[in-house]
Order: structure tokens, then C-alpha cells, then sequence
């Protein structure tokens, strides 16, 4: 029997509520395999910043890498909050914790569930997931502004890309799309425009398609990739981009496949060399925090794809069954967070039976 | 009785096939008035380029300058056409020119025009417009790469943004606010990751919003924009962002409103220090130059934009009204750009009577 050392950081917002009900369908998922969790919970976040001064800690940080995977919920503060520094729990938690724990893998599936509704009229079957780089790009946080708070700021962002990075996320894009029956990949950027990088991505989408002549493959600049998403999602299958345009495409994705309240992630460090994070796509949404109405989908779908990184492939699959089973049957009655999960957790632990 | 010196740059692909349209449509649209239109045609582009090996040179930038407005088709040789450098054409032509002629204003207008359907099942009264920053941001050029083709290459793009440039792009929308009778802002950016950049937009936004307490300000995320722009587009009525952001959101909304062979923009220099420059929002599109079935509709309405740009309000309204009328008269039946082109240009001189 094996045992699986998760941390828990539900962060603000509808964070903690959401992955309450994770780690229910957790449970539930491996009660009656060989597989115990074991979870320990990490209180940060705005609030945990608020009280202490502290967004993450090298001590923290260090015991974090000491576990198996970590369940993550969401971070932000609320957009009126004017204590909290712009961005300082994004920047200085969640995308610490992505480039501290070389998550360079962001990988999001987008998968419209029968029964529910797209904003779309004519949405077509919808079975794709996105490849975003998460350890490179405009996400890198250099640059800095000059004359700070005059007539003549200039403020800089800086995107870094390298070989390196671009390499391994691209691999991991293709060999996505080798093990799935259409074998497509979709790269996108903005090549004409932003040149350096884009000759970059280009050359390296190039090498690394010459290993894998079975995948067919194809290029979106950013722009037209977001018309494609309404006009003809169905046509992606594998799609790999970079930080920013991966960001963008991703929530797209989720609002025409049923809303983001869907949409699970896995920030994966496929090298092992520090626990991968699953975490909903969605924010941490203070205007309906602590109500009990989040909606767990997307963290319980997250829950899924952690399960199939342990190697619980017939478990994951469960959680998925059960969700698309509830998703299938939600009627106009607005249920409350804890039952959609409580739901959810039955429907499984009804499927191991 | 008045002239304006008309510079025209169909560009590639379907560029000049478009732009012929517009020109048909300017001529009814301003016969009967006391306005003539005086057209210099200007052969640039890819083809250009690979006959001669020049762009733009200085000499045809300058004789650019001397005309009162630029009315250009589109540019981009085909994805497949390795003879010419990715985005040359893009960064030494379109862009050159919008960053030469300080077309700090990249002004589109969204409408979802009567009859015209839409890929949204419900996408409501939509009729916005986007104020896209035209000078400054991840469009600089700045940047560049270290090893280049080896195993260690680094790539870099800036974004560069000024409190100038930000202050003149914001205010223009402001004022655009201020006209409309929803009286109602959002500017969009990523300001919780762009933390640099972020914090110089927040800041001018704040500022000049002092100046308009008429108007409503909110702020969305990039990421957030796309959901809204999908889930409910109503919402918007002017937008402000910067030009990496506004080129995304502005090809989505595009595809919201009926397509991108309807969006028209106009490339602005408020202070007239250099000729404003009118273009469709749709690209060269390669694969079908030639044929004559590309849709003029976007160039004949970037000609609408021109003509208000000129205080003639009434001729532009005529054109407006000309391709409602077109649009919500389309059937199935497929017509060629010319009988596209031919039919506006009727009904904008029968509204002449
Ligand atoms: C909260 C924010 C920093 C984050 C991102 O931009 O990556 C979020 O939007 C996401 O997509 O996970
Ligand atoms: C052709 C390209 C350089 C251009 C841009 O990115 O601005 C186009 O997409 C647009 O939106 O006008």
C-alpha cells in the first residue's frame, strides 16, 4: 500500500471551499484501493499576508517540495482591496510556485460535457487540451519602470524564451498528441510581430515536429487563434503556446466549454524533480466567496488529473465519470458547493463498487 | 470646394481587391458634395518587396506623410511563402507606418449589424468600440536573441509603455466615453502578472478618470475580457488596452459580431501631425487572393471611419446605412467582392437623392 503526501493550499476567495470538495472526491476516488492521502493544509494567500507579512517563505517553500503533489485552490485578493499590492499573491505564490517548482507544464483540457450549454450556437464537439508553457514568456516578471509616478514613467515587461524551455514544453505538446486518435497540434503565437520569439518557436516547433512525422501539424497567430475558438473549437485537438497567449486561450476555452467554473489544470513538472500542483483554472472570485455557491467542477475535475499523475488512471476515470454523470443532470435548481461535491463523491464511491 | 489627397496601399493577398471596393464606395459617397478625393496609388507589400527587395523606403515614408489620409488593404505573404522572412512585412510596412505616422489611436468599432448572425447563441445588442494603443507595447520591436539556432538561445520581446503614451491613448478613450450615451469604460490589461506595465495603466487610468466622473470605469483582465466577450458583449461600450491585448480582443470581437470581414479600424493620429490611416481588420488572407470572392465589407466601412475622420459625417452615415441595408439583405447566394462593392455603392448614392 501506497501513501500520498498532498499539500493543501486553498488560498483566497472560493479557494478553500472549492478544494473542500476536492479532496472529498479525493477520498472517495481511492477508498478501496491500495492508495491512502495523506494532506496537510498550507494557510497562504491574501488573507495569510494580511496577518503576517508573508506571501511564501524559503522555509515553506523548501517543506512544499517535500511533497507529493500539491492541491491548490486560487489566489487573489479582492479588486477593491487596496491593502494588498497589485499582483503580490499572483506573482509572489502562484507563479513563485510554478517557476520555483518548474512547472512547465500547464496543461488545461477543454472538453464540452454533454448536457451542458455553450455560449456558442452551433459549438460542435469540443475535445481539446492546451499545452501552456508556465516557466517562460512575459510571465518572467523582468522589467521594471523608470521616473516612477511622473509625466515620464516607462514601464518595461520582459518576455524570456529559450530553447531550453521551448523545447521541453513543445516535446510534452507532441507527444500529447501522439496518444490521442487525431494526432493534430496547433502552435500558437504571434510570429509576425513578435519576432524574436516567434523565429524561436518557429524553428523549434520545427525540429521537434521531424521527430513525430505521424502529427499533423499546424499554426495560429494568437488573434486569429481566439476566432477559431468561437467559429470552430472543435477543430483543435492539441494546442501549445506560451505563458501569456496560453493564459488568454485557456479561459477562452473554458467560457465556450460550458464556463470556466469547468476547467481543471495541472501544473506538471513531468521531470519529477519537485511535486506537480492541479489547481481550477477559475479565480478566487471574492464576490461570491464564502456563500457556499462556487461551483467545485473545475477543482474536482483538477482532482482528476492528479489521480491519473499518480498512476490512477481507473480512479481518475471514475471522477471524471461522475462528473460528466452530474454535470448531465444539473437542472435549473442552484445546489450549493458542498453538494455538488457531496453528489459527486457518492456517484464515485457508487462506481467502485 | 475641398480636395483630399488620398495615398491607397492595397497591400497583398485580397488587400487590393478590398480596397478597390472602398475606393468605388468613397466615390458615390462624395459625389454631390463639394469634397474630391485625389487617389495615389502606392504598390507595396511582399510582392513589392521580392522585386525590388525594398519595404518602405525613407523617401516613399516621406511622400506618405504629404497626403491627407492612407487607406490600405492588408498585408502578409502566405504562411507557406519561405522566400520572404517571417514578419518582415508586418514590422517594416504596417507596423513602420503606424508607429512612424503616430497612429496612437487604433480605433475599431464593433457592432453586431441586423440580420447578421452571429457564432454566440445569445450574444444581445452588441455595439462597443475598442480603443487599441497603436505606438507602444509589446509591438516596439524591442528585444532580440542571443545564440541564435543553438541549444542555449534566448529570445526576448519588451514592452515598452510610457505614462505619455498610456495618458494620450486613455484620454482619447475617455473622451470617446463621454460621447456615447452608456457613458461607460474598461480598460483591459493583465495588471495582477504585468505587475511593471500594469501599475504605470492603473495609475493613468485613475488619473485621467479624475478628469470624467461622468464616466463608469471598470477593469478585466485579458483573460477575463475574452470570457465576457463571449458570455455577454453587451456589456461593453468603450474599451481602452493596450496593442498586443487590443489586437486579440478586437479579432475576437470580430468574429462575435459577424465576422472579421466586417471590421473595419481606423489607424489615428488625433493631433493630424501625420495622415491617419483607414484599413480592414482582416488580414491578406492568401488562400483567397485572386478569386474575387473576398468580402469588401470591412474595407467599405474603414472608409466610413475615414469620412467622419474628415467631418463628413453625413456621407460616412450614408455608407454606414448603404452596407446595413447590404447586410441584412444577404441570402445564402455567394456574390463576388465586386457586386459586394457595386451594390453599397448603389444604395450610397441613392441615398444621395
Ligand atoms: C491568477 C493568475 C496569475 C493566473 C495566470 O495568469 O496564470 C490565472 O489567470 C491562471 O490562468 O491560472
Ligand atoms: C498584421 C498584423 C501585424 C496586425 C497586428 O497585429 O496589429 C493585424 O493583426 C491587425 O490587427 O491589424
Amino acid at each position: 500500500s501506497e501513501s500520498i503526501r498532498l499539500a493543501v493550499i486553498g488560498g483566497d476567495g472560493i479557494g478553500p471551499e472549492v478544494v473542500a470538495e476536492g479532496l472529498k472526491v479525493l477520498d472517495a476516488a481511492l477508498a478501496g484501493t491500495d492508495v491512502a492521502v495523506e494532506t496537510t493544509d498550507f494557510a497562504l494567500g491574501a488573507d495569510h499576508w494580511l496577518e503576517t507579512g508573508e506571501v511564501l517563505d524559503d522555509a515553506t517553500l523548501e517543506r512544499l517540495r517535500g511533497f507529493d503533489a500539491i492541491l491548490f485552490g486560487a489566489v487573489g485578493a479582492a479588486p477593491g482591496d487596496t491593502r494588498v499590492p497589485l499582483g503580490l499573491i499572483e506573482r509572489d505564490l502562484l507563479l513563485k510556485l510554478r517557476f520555483s517548482l518548474d512547472h512547465y507544464v500547464n496543461l488545461r483540457p477543454s472538453l464540452l460535457p454533454a448536457g451542458v450549454a455553450s455560449p456558442l450556437a452551433a459549438p460542435g464537439g469540443v475535445d481539446f487540451v492546451v499545452v501552456r508553457e508556465g516557466t517562460e514568456g512575459p510571465y518572467v516578471g523582468n522589467g521594471g519602470a523608470l521616473r516612477t509616478g511622473t509625466d515620464a514613467e516607462i514601464a518595461t515587461e520582459v518576455s524570456v524564451n529559450t530553447a531550453f524551455g521551448v523545447r521541453r514544453v513543445v516535446r510534452y505538446a507532441f507527444e500529447q498528441a501522439t496518444a490521442r486518435p487525431r494526432t493534430k497540434l496547433t502552435w500558437i503565437h504571434k510570429t509576425n510581430v513578435l519576432v524574436h520569439a516567434g523565429r524561436l518557436w518557429k524553428r523549434i516547433v520545427e525540429e521537434v515536429a521531424a521527430d513525430y512525422p505521424q502529427v499533423a501539424v499546424d499554426y495560429l497567430h494568437i488573434d486569429a487563434a481566439t476566432i477559431f475558438m468561437v467559429t470552430d473549437p472543435a477543430r483543435f485537438d492539441v494546442i501549445v503556446t506560451d505563458n501569456l497567449f496560453g493564459d488568454i486561450i485557456t479561459d477562452l476555452a473554458g467560457a465556450v466549454t460550458g464556463g470556466i467554473g469547468l476547467a481543471a489544470s495541472g501544473n506538471i513538472n513531468p521531470d519529477r524533480t519537485a511535486p506537480s500542483m492541479f489547481e481550477p483554472v477559475h479565480g478566487s472570485a471574492p464576490d461570491i466567496a464564502g456563500q457556499g455557491i462556487a461551483d467545485p467542477t473545475a477543482a474536482i475535475l483538477s482532482v482528476a488529473i492528479m489521480l491519473e499523475s499518480f498512476g490512477q488512471d481507473e480512479a481518475g476515470q471514475r471522477v471524471r465519470d461522475a462528473v460528466a454523470a452530474d454535470l448531465s443532470s444539473r437542472g435549473a435548481e442552484r445546489r450549493s458547493t458542498a453538494a455538488v461535491g457531496d453528489a459527486i463523491a457518492g456517484a464515485v464511491a457508487a462506481r467502485a463498487q
